[in-house]
């Protein structure tokens, strides 16, 4: 089929085929389409949509278009992989992975960097001194063999056809579109060889899915491939209004994730609801546990002997960064400069937008606009109250972590900070747990 | 406003502002933008559509992208361009405009070269001999200044984002929108300077428009925009099921102008219909007529006194081809093969598919496939009987007119030519007359 053709059918809420779309994502993969073709492709899914037979089928073509890892030789499986669809202060993976490898379940993570406003595992690790996330297949597969967990830097001949098609989104306005996001996460997912998929896919203003109705929808569609191709997938919808935990900054989260894991009675509530809920979808999945009773006392049990904790050491270790966790801690970079941002009235806290907190930590320099960009994993944001609570005028909100630099800046940072914040009189009405909802194909 | 957000505010229904629109065409004349924001715009225009506001500014960010042509100098004015949107064996212009210079008209005619099955003026009349259509814009004022007539190949510096638009749309499957089809049409035209525009706005199976629906849509935004911008417009619905006259093929088809004019009486009657509908449909658009009556006789006047052909002469000789229209008929290349087709069948003739017939041109060599394509003046076909005939199995149908290299296809072009046939049993309903609707801002 001509290229041109190719886009009409779709421009005319045509359905491909499988074989259609597998030549595409050959030409993609190979670069012999010119870039116009493909975005106008792309702005064609974009308002006709895909069956999900095409957004199956799309996935496989992409699956397909780089190497695929086998990891049925790492004992203990099935292996996990968990994933989340990025928000802000989002250092779920650190704690829930030791906590999941601490209950035997091999897990070999491949992660992303962080754009715009919504942060990358990758990013935050790299904070730690001396580690590594660049392992090779063989060199992961061997550290999951010996201590049950990797978490690495998703490889560029993983699915390079995702990436082709990334880059193009990002600049054509053809980003959030549920085929597109579907079949780009799970065509990674797949060839990353996992047997077990854990997706977190979040809500609200610090996610690319604001309504619930439409993380919905991409959960489901997440779920069905997973079901199409033989692996069992579980989704949560989980909870992105305000910015997850007490921080948001590579450093500053990394030592978050460190001390929920040691002293969990000090974790931000919602955020470590959040980690265990997680923790016991990912048992269930792996059938480690019976029930979702059991799986809650497991989880519970994990974190407060410090077994995740234990895990988490072993990894950094084992992947460059200091011996222990206390190292860690110390060997952390930190900003010079720390800022306090103070209530400006009396009341509830109704909301504190993630989005716009996001976005200041890539004004920050926590996170990256383009591509391109790098990131200084000293600076961000401590957040001192949440979503709920009462203030008084002028007691502590929030420490912005500066660079000496940054230091005129200041008083425009807290501008942009404030302008997150909702207050109430009245108390704010908040969804019990941050697990919003469950589908799963498990 | 940034690219990516221009292109989101159309993804998502938004309607462009003037500014808006000015910015990204400025963008898009200098060549700033990349191809892949622009497509991906393109089919966001395409499926979101545009109000007519916004076509309107769009129209006149185009118009103001390159040139403007002042025509406000020549005498007898206003003048007028006439425009047709497309067709197979679309001669018309080569009568039109002769007989209405022929009426007192000034007419500096612009025109492109043909695409895919549609034909374009500028090949026709370059079929002949020596005659030049690349006229300077000083030159081309003081033809229509002594002879009243001048039809020339359309200045690149004319609407220069019109075709660097175009070539995306060709290639992206984003060819056939409304919004998208009348700003090019009309920019062009504005900057050509016209003081009054006639549009034959073609419908059917050789044309862009293959539903009266659709074109009616196209012919009003074509109207409205004439409308807003100053210049009295109209546009003529007119049928394009079949080909246009007995031949398609570019020498053949002058050859065929220049009888119509000598001799209306063998004209094919639907053709001479439809060029001396659009004769007095310009009459009276440039006030040479009190009423349709009398534009009616003056229209017949003209033909049958000779005039016409005499003016059609005036300018092939103008622009450098033969001194006489003998003289251009005996010059005009001839292909040494021709290839008779007959009918397969009894019947009457209920379709001849104008777009096959098109393509067929195109596989000869008539026309071309790429803007690149080189394409042959003599080759064409030649129709000797039209729909709603009754024919007699055996009886000739259409004569092939064949490159000695292409003696060995002849059987194919020949298979080519009857897949465009239809014959029925009963006797074929026909409209009245090959003007469909006319739409008028006069």
């Amino acid at each position: 089929m001509r290229a041109v053709e190719f886009i009409a059918k779709k421009r005319d809420g045509g359905e491909h085929t499988e074989e259609e779309l597998r030549d595409f994502i050959g030409k993609v993969t190979e670069g012999s389409l010119p870039d116009y073709q493909v975005s106008a492709w792309l702005m064609a899914v974009f308002l006709r949509g895909m069956t999900m037979q095409e957004t199956c089928a799309l996935t496989r073509a992409m699956r397909d278009s780089g190497e695929r890892i086998d990891l049925s030789d790492l004992p203990n499986g099935p292996t996990l992989d968990k994933h989340s669809t990025g928000g802000v202060g989002d250092k779920t993976s650190l704690v829930v992975a030791p906590l999941l490898a601490a209950a035997g379940i091999p897990i070999l993570k491949m992660s992303g960097r962080g754009l715009g406003f919504s942060g990358g595992t990758i990013d935050k690790l790299e904070a730690i001194p001396g580690l590594r996330t660049a392992l090779g297949r063989e060199e992961a597969k061997q550290q999951v063999r010996s201590i049950g967990l990797a978490i690495l830097s998703q490889s560029s001949q993983l699915a390079p056809a995702d990436g082709k098609l990334y880059a193009l989104r990002d600049v054509t306005a053809t980003v959030e579109s549920i085929p597109l996001i579907a079949s780009s996460i799970m065509s990674k997912k797949l060839a990353g060889g996992a047997k077990r998929i854990l997706l977190d896919v979040k809500v609200g203003s610090g996610s690319f899915m604001r309504e619930l109705e439409q993380a919905r929808a991409l959960a489901s569609t997440l779920v069905t491939i997973g079901v199409q191709e033989g692996v069992p997938t579980q989704a949560v919808l989980t909870d992105m209004e305000e910015p997850l935990g007490w921080t948001v900054g590579n450093a500053l989260e990394v030592e978050e994730a460190i001390r929920v894991l040691q002293n969990a009675d000090a974790a931000e509530p919602r955020f470590l609801a959040l980690c265990l809920g997680l923790v016991e979808h990912g048992l269930l999945a792996c059938e480690r546990a019976k029930n979702p009773q059991e799986a809650q006392n497991i989880a519970e049990q994990l974190l407060r002997s410090g077994t995740g904790a234990a895990k988490l050491e072993a990894m950094i270790r084992a992947q460059g960064g200091p011996k222990a966790l206390e190292a860690v801690l110390t060997a952390l970079p930190r900003a010079p400069i720390t800022y306090r941002v103070e209530a400006p009235e009396d009341g509830f806290i109704a909301a504190i937008d993630a989005r716009v907190v996001g976005l200041l930590a890539v004004a920050l320099g926590a996170g990256r606009s383009t591509k391109e960009d790098r990131i200084d994993p000293a600076v961000g944001i401590v957040l001192h109250k949440k979503r709920g609570a009462w203030v008084h005028a002028g007691e502590p909100l929030a420490t912005l972590h500066l660079q000496d630099t940054q230091a005129s800046q200041r008083d425009h940072f807290k501008t942009m900070l404030l302008s997150a914040y909702r207050f109430a009189a009245e108390p704010v009405v908040l969804p019990p747990s941050p697990l919003l909802e469950v589908l799963s194909s498990i």
